[in-house]
């Protein structure tokens, strides 16, 4: 830290995101990406956009707007654009959490959550899940006036919270906002969009770095109630008019074109990855029920931390957390079949050779 | 505003970009863009890093540091990488002003800086130009503790302040930061970067937007010590830690590696730009002396409004503020050698038919 740094941010600790190694060619298994390459036509869009790129993108990101709109049949002016859904989070905790509306969610989920509030000096409380890792929607119904943010599917869970449970969060108080954070819901779970004709309060946060293989073009995008939508965009235009570039908004757009493709490629990532709990399970693992596209596993013979690190001696890399109610658990990626046989595999082997 | 919309942003006036629109085509020249697309190479970049989009962007923007490092012999520990360089710009509000730390800056200047200012919940005070536009640094020097932020060359009048009154600025309080931005600099000045190993509180702030080609790529970057550039990167990592994207980090790279192309574009671009105000002279505007990639003019018989709407009748587009310091000036882009003749013949007519 400098001598010129805000005391403000001083006590601030970033979010780490999943390592990225250089030192050898890893089966990447740790930051939830999707095993398959985005389509020809959404490379394309990019060539195109770059040859381009001497001219501003769209500040309002209209086109892009207006496929997500007719993808989910909901208007342009409900839906804002963002350079990854981290985006949208922290600016729903800029517009919608302060010292008179403190933010709330579970003690085990995304590990961005603590970071933004503390970004952004808004107080929070995290509610401890009950012993299975599931959501009691009665927590949060009992904690009026709180912003919620919940990630449905969770993370790194998997678990999925059913639609009635998030309806009755949001019922229960319609003067906070309840932000669901849906990053992994094209695997398996029910999205609250259906929702947000009725609530206000709702905001739906989404992105296409998992479920449309564009991680690495920083895309998202959040749907609410069009007043809602607007303070975001107060704040967007406060902080970076051009928040999502040419090559992306294009991307997207042809993402979006050809989502058939997209949404095949979730049910078998979906299909491998019941495979792999299975086989999980048949070696000893408590396998969550995960609706997501990575799993969440422990093994009672060894050590989260031993396994991700006898793991990575042989080249693949999971994510394991040392926060003490799951440190004897490790997150796994879906990759393809033939990558979790890989992983199997290598896991069999380290449970059979427990030196 | 919805009713969930914080107070703390209640008052917030978002930053206005440069008008895109949509009714029909028009020539630019109002968001100071380059009339020149990117060269083949930066294009491919962005082709080939598309087609790995499934995977996340590098969290550490190490070969663009790298690529940075290497252009102005400094270590990539140095630079810090962003999506815009208004990134960096609200980082630095962010990161080195606060209610002990106001920020001071030019009363007319990059419009941005007030929203950022408010944006943070920033004190901040505004210092008249001279009457000829120019900074005074003493007044800069006469405001110890303050956080100094200056465009040069300045927007929107072009007007380069020599290195040696950023120097003064630099070196008249070594315990406040002062920022650097440089967006227009290729376009005729002279950086700062030169004064950046002897000058802890020095930040320079970059952006690829203009003398690159690439604002519709959104890459910018800072260049300071390396303690100023760590405070920086927590911020960064505390937001979003993927915040450039895959293309744009590959583009960028390409783009350092062919600079000369760069640079010839911008010596072709500040060629017709003298041009074009010798031009405007002989029409009977007062033009300031620009170095960047723009004019700034007027003309006592015509006002500003006036004449940005004639243009606009015209096809052709520039950016008017109506600020009233500078209400009579328009903000001239310059264009292709070709398209500055369109606009000139056009601001001819305009003057010789007043109706």
């Amino acid at each position: 830290m400098s001598r010129f740094f805000s005391a403000k941010y001083a006590a601030l600790t970033p979010y780490v995101p999943g390592e990225q190694p250089r030192d050898m060619q890893y089966l990447k298994l740790n930051t939830n990406e999707s095993p398959y390459p985005p389509i020809p036509a959404v490379v394309e869009a990019a060539r195109e956009e770059a040859a381009r790129a001497n001219l501003y993108s769209d500040p309002t990101a209209l086109a892009l707007r207006q496929a997500v709109g007719a993808r989910y049949g909901v208007s342009p002016d409900e839906v804002i654009a963002v350079n990854g859904s981290d985006e949208a989070l922290n600016f729903a905790f800029m517009a919608f959490c302060d010292d008179r509306r403190p933010a709330v969610f579970p003690d085990i989920t995304y590990g961005f959550y603590p970071v933004f509030a503390r970004l952004n000096g808004v107080p929070y409380e995290e509610i401890p899940l009950r012993d299975d890792f599931t959501v009691d929607p009665e927590d949060y119904a009992a904690r009026p006036g709180k912003t919620v943010f919940l990630a449905n599917p969770n993370a790194p869970t998997g678990i999925f919270l059913p639609l009635a449970a998030v309806e009755r969060i949001a019922a229960s108080d319609p003067a906070r906002v309840v932000v669901v954070d849906e990053a992994y819901v094209d695997f398996g779970g029910e999205s609250a969009l259906s929702l947000v004709p009725r609530y206000q309060n709702l905001l739906v946060v989404r992105t296409f770095s998992k479920s449309r293989s564009l991680a690495g073009a920083r895309i998202g995008f959040a749907v609410g109630q069009a007043a809602l939508i607007a303070d975001l965009e107060t704040i967007r235009n406060s902080t970076n008019p051009y928040n999502v570039n040419r090559m992306t908004l294009a991307m997207g757009k042809a993402s979006l074109e050809n989502d058939a493709v997209n949404m095949q490629n979730c049910e078998t990532v979906a299909a491998v990855r019941d495979q792999t709990a299975e086989a999980l399970r048949s070696l000893g693992f408590d396998v969550t029920d995960s609706s997501a596209n990575f799993l969440f596993a422990r093994h009672p013979a060894i050590g989260g931390d031993t396994l991700y690190r006898k793991l990575k001696a042989r080249g693949i890399l999971v994510r394991h957390f040392s926060l003490p109610r799951i440190r004897d658990y490790n997150r796994i990626t879906v990759g393809t079949a033939e990558q979790m046989k890989t992983f199997t595999a290598a896991v069999r082997e380290i449970l059979e050779d427990p030196s």
